[in-house]
């Protein structure tokens, strides 16, 4: 009996026989799973975690290895543990033996540090029979008295701990302040640090931020568990729908990935996190609303209607998250439908308000949302491209870890890629897709409606479906091919089709055509590490001149940065919000006919739903 | 062997052989503890709760009456259950015949309703293709169209629940604004209440308030389970600095408690907790604080100073309480050391700003704050009276409950006393106490320095000390004798010494004599239901005409449910707050020659720590 096995979060996917065990299955399709003692469940080094289906009973070398409650959240050593269903597993990054690549950089936009908590050095009069004025009230007055900061209270968590702070430092401390607020209090002095988040759908990138200078301390990313509640932010709109109890469950888990990575992020800048008076997270609509646990039943069904559209700004602690007891979280405002807060921080971190000319910028994620700016005019779509370009639906598919193809070329016969850190190949990162679609193209293995010959030496045909082989099993070894099927090709051709649809839909509703682009902005990972002339060949990007396009990398992270150091790119965020309008895809009068033609390969323009093709 | 027993709520304590049952020794007391099958185990009606000491281990009828959690928590069935040790035990008011006297009732200041939450009506438009807003945008937008309000936010746990409830409700809804937040929504209309407590440092006194009008739907009163930790607040404060977990525990009690009004209030008013849209608490400076589990410590040691004086409003979901998720608990401001938001609330209800003359204001409890208010000047001392006239430290002393001497009268060999509900004496509340005082001292039992005589038929020796017996074991037809001991004198002159000394200390540092005092304003449980001219007799009081005493009832909670219903109140108790002048009692000149001469029996004024006989 053969099982489906998915390895997450590498979105890496193979069948393994009963027989075998998870740890085999991953060797079989190359994922470096720590194994120590060779697989005799000695040296507990290929711990995993089985998220869905069934597997064998604990054996005894388990049962050593973890405590009931970790066998009971179905942790396991992959030497030990057969399938006897299909099953998704989680492999911890403890047991990586490579690590999967993040990304977390992004344009830098120079602004001088202006951020909303400004931090004053305070020097106390002692309490004495003649002076018993309270401590909040000692704090208050002193502070208005040697800086006119005129504050109406001091949070009730710092409250907490006033009286014994204020006497352990000797009555000299120094107050956060936010707007009227006592935020946070510390010794004198004390660093300021805040907190940028990028919440996306299927990465969380985080950013520690020396608020005194705006210099970044430490970037990490991980993995958005709440993967396992669905790949999309509709699965996971529907899974709470259903479900609403999933609603807190999934925003525990991406609270809980929030606080690790807090943890990690002052580890590596050797901080503490109450040190963090501010956080600025920015997501998608979905991203947002679920992190917050705001209501996402209206979000399923059209109107697509928010429950909260504007900048919000709440106490860390309603959220959970384990900063300063008193910092607040500061929420960009979204815009409509799935357009969201990080697409607002996009916008700022290339800063549209200043662009000139016609500026098509876009966000490739597993929902795309694309701007088009046109002076001061900013006119927003989202499409829903899907997981492909993230490596899901592709048979051989997979997130941008050591092992992923990126790039790929073929010459006749020859087939030419790089894998990510070099390692040997287990199959293919989105971009790595992108060129393998544009190279067959560009071959004549595909035609340009997507159809695969069977005219080519690496054709074949396996379960009633032509698939061309990019790595033969012989290349490999003995391990399993990596190939690309007619299936595979499909969901590509639907994913690169609604993003250039949204880009099509924007230019007929702003009057422009697709010359008439001074720019196009390509923001987000997958973004990041295309081939543009892959994407322009494919006919998912309008063919222009390569000067013309500008890859920016995590611009989501870069604005939330923005947000957190400057009070004034805070103000500048909301009147992007306000200022764009917002099209509803789906009813949009030229979205069908538009959304046949940019399913197309080739270069091509597309006018009022008419394809035609250049050169 | 005998042990010492103390029956908490009553505050009523006596000693039980070993081999009696806590049962046989309540009824020895005369406690009415039920037993429906006279002591058979088999009712498991005289549930008691074993706060501290050691007893027989649990019954089989024990094992069947309690969860393994009860019993863990202390939970017996007093026939079943054996002291081996002394004991403090709480008796559940389910497990009593007869209940205790609570008293919420105080005077009555009429004012027009303008509470600080107003409620609107809102009709909302309908989401659609062409009106995308997101809900909160929608409620606060329509809200500023059709009332004018510009509000800033709604709160993150209304935010929760909107976008379902608005649809459910049609689009038309009532939204609770405070300031510029909508703290709640419900369905149009709805009622709009508010609650009032006055947790004091023994009793804890609720109000439901209909905001609307101002009426009190329902008022309900409990011991405060704080009392487990100490009887009065310097014990509560010293077990915090001793054990800092216990500060969690001592919050969380109160805060149950409260939650636990809350319901019974609600399900006498037939309303729901949700519907409470704002929450006003006074208390002493250490219930405020512990309530809100701000730190204690330096309250422990002088200079007495608050960690927080101001009035302050917090979230509801900051402490734990159970009323609307978004709803804010308003705390008056405090004066000092340990004059506190109920004494403001107490001047706020007698309308202390408009007082002619001179007044002296006193809320007499554990701890005793007095007021001088004279023109627009107020001068305010707290006094530790200690818990004597609440029964605590006097051999028979209890509670105001079911069969507690309350009025007493000595002709030579003849007593006549009332008994609280006209049951059979089982010891002696406050009032009781005071009148016993006065009367032996007015049959010349006591002299002026409190010595009790021994030649009275009435004086007996027990234990090396002299007591004069009220009611004899005949009178009590076997049960014990409830007498009052020369100790028990000793313990009161404290206590009315005390008060007496923070009225001179009052009257000198002010500049008048006791002559000059136009009122004595009485407030407080204990203050109700005293007879002034008792009072007066022992010079706890001084010597005025009695038309010049006012008992007020309880203030403190009237005050509070002002600053309830009224906006201008509140702003009126900032102003009473920061406009009195407090005296550190321990430090003032005039304290210890006062003290000496206050704690003397008879009718006599004092001028610099001088005594004089009136008459």
């Amino acid at each position: 009996m053969l099982y489906k096995i998915d390895f997450e979060p590498l979105g890496r996917r193979g069948h393994c026989p009963d027989d075998k065990s998870l740890l085999d299955c991953a060797r079989q399709l190359g994922i470096g799973i720590l194994s120590v003692c060779g697989g005799q469940g000695k040296c507990h080094s290929c711990k995993v975690q089985v998220l869905t289906g069934t597997v064998s009973e604990p054996t005894s070398s388990e049962q050593d290895a973890f405590s009931s409650q970790e066998l009971e959240d179905g942790y396991r050593l992959a030497c030990q543990t057969y399938p006897l269903s299909d099953c998704k597993l989680r492999v911890p990054s403890e047991s990586m033996t490579t690590l999967q690549r993040t990304q977390v950089e992004g344009v830098e936009v120079a602004v001088r540090p202006k951020p909303t908590v400004h931090a004053y050095h305070v020097q106390l009069p002692t309490p004495s029979l003649s002076d018993l004025r309270g401590d909040a009230e000692r704090m208050l007055e002193t502070l208005h008295h040697q800086h006119q900061i005129r504050c109406s209270h001091i949070d009730i968590d710092v409250l907490r701990d006033i009286s014994p702070q204020l006497r352990s430092w000797k009555w000299q401390a120094q107050a956060s302040v936010r707007n009227n607020e006592v935020v946070a209090l510390g010794p004198w002095p004390s660093r300021q640090l805040g907190l940028a988040v990028d919440l996306g759908t299927t990465k969380i990138a985080s950013y520690l931020v020396d608020l005194s200078n705006g210099q970044t301390l430490a970037a990490k990313a991980v993995m958005n568990p709440q993967i396992s509640y669905g790949e999309d932010v509709i699965n996971r709109i529907y899974q709470v729908v259903k479900s609403p109890a999933d609603g807190t469950r999934l925003q525990q888990l991406a609270v809980e990935a929030v606080n690790r990575l807090i943890v990690e992020l002052c580890e590596t800048a050797d901080a503490e996190a109450e040190k963090i008076v501010e956080a600025v997270i920015v997501g998608n609509t979905a991203m947002h609303h679920l992190l917050l646990r705001l209501p996402v039943n209206q979000l399923a069904y059209s109107p697509f209607v928010l429950a909260v559209r504007d900048a919000m700004n709440i106490k860390s602690r309603d959220i959970g998250l384990h900063i300063a007891p008193g910092a607040y979280v500061h929420l960009l405002p979204n815009i409509a439908g799935f357009v969201g807060a990080d697409h607002v921080a996009m916008l700022l971190a290339i800063e549209a308000t200043q662009a000139k000319g016609v500026v098509i910028a876009l966000d490739i994620g597993t929902n795309t949302e694309v701007s088009l700016l046109d002076d001061d005019k900013i006119t927003s779509v989202s499409c829903a491209s899907g997981p492909a370009f993230e490596g899901g639906h592709i048979k051989d598919g997979m997130r941008a870890a050591s092992g992923a193809i990126e790039r790929l070329r073929v010459t006749d016969n020859l087939i030419q890629y790089q894998t990510i850190d070099g390692m040997p190949p287990i199959g293919l990162c989105g971009s790595g897709v992108l060129d393998a679609m544009a190279q067959l193209y560009l071959v004549g293995v595909l035609d340009k409606g997507g159809r695969m010959t069977q005219n080519h030496p690496r054709v074949r045909v396996r379960k009633k479906q032509r698939e061309f082989i990019l790595v033969s099993e012989k290349e490999q070894e003995g391990r399993p091919a990596i190939t690309i099927t007619q299936q595979d090709i499909r969901e590509l051709q639907l994913a690169k089709g609604a993003i250039r649809t949204g880009i099509q839909v924007l230019l007929e509703t702003t009057g422009h055509s697709e010359e008439e682009i001074d720019q196009v902005v390509i923001a987000g990972a997958f973004g990041t590490y295309i081939d543009v002339a892959s994407a322009v060949t494919i006919g998912m990007l309008p063919s222009l001149p390569l000067t013309r396009f500008r890859q920016v990398g995590n611009a989501a992270g870069m604005g939330a940065k923005l947000a957190l150091i400057s009070r004034s790119k805070r103000t500048e965020a909301q009147a992007i919000a306000s200022r764009v309008h917002y099209i509803e895809l789906a009813t949009a009068a030229n979205f069908n006919p538009s959304f046949v033609q940019a399913s197309y390969l080739g270069r091509y323009r597309i006018t009022h739903g008419k394809r035609k093709e250049i050169d």
